[in-house]
């Protein structure tokens, strides 16, 4: 399993939609940290058409807390328009988890603070926009890791 | 303006969304080929939250005939889930044009010939899943061109 994705505490469906397209796609794993902002159940997943997602690889946490005690030695990279460093400059590595913040309000200041030094920005050239869409940003990084890691060849 | 955005006969009015958030936040200039899945208008955009619509450099044409018409000279990729070359190859170059077909069937037979030593795509690694979502395909390949040509240094 080459990349783990995690979605900390999504609030919206269609991205984490997206986002599980996406893992599926790229034989990523998805994590998802509760809470989300909506349900995820057979009679949702099926009236939106996302019948692929019982071939997902795919984890779920009741809380952050739960996340991290649960992954205590994994190299993690966190996506913040508050990064210092490019995406492109992640020290991609198998098993690397790659984690993004919620839609409204991106990561905690207790995260952002706790991973300073691993806080990664995609870089924006407009003064009108303050981030992408999260489904936007996890495909990006998702496949510069794989470019990177030669996973295409 | 480094990259040009083509979106030929759009269907889904949220991923075009997305799509011109992705085009102001990266510098790029969207060309949007009808006939489009919905329409495009002031109360519209409004309703949904897309406030920087108004400062997207973006360009309409009536047909896939006025597109090619209007861009004889332009130097262009195509996106396609039978192309046979990875996106990472793509000749980018000031001005390139990257276009996308629509979601429902991507491109045209007729383009896909025209253009068949064109034709790019970006890798899948699951029999699950045809395709990805546009505006992540989108997302994918322009960051790849931004980073090729340098464009965040």
């Amino acid at each position: 399993m080459p990349l783990n994705i995690v979605l900390i505490e999504p609030e919206i469906p269609n991205n984490t939609g997206n986002i599980g397209r996406l893992s599926l796609g790229t034989g990523s794993h998805l994590h998802l940290v509760k809470p989300f902002g909506f349900e995820i159940n057979d009679n949702r997943l099926k009236r939106a058409g996302l019948d692929y997602w019982k071939h997902l690889n795919i984890t779920y946490y009741d809380s952050v807390t739960d996340f991290f005690s649960k992954n205590k030695n994994a190299q993690m990279a966190f996506l913040s328009s508050h990064g210092t460093k490019d995406y492109t400059d992640i020290p991609f590595e198998d098993n690397i988890f790659i984690c993004f913040g919620k839609e409204s309000v991106g990561l905690s200041s207790v995260i952002a603070e706790k991973y300073a030094d691993s806080l990664y920005k995609i870089p924006l050239f407009s003064e009108h926009i303050r981030s992408l869409n999260i489904a936007n940003a996890v495909a990006i990084v998702t496949y510069e890791g794989i470019r990177q890691l030669n996973l295409n060849k």
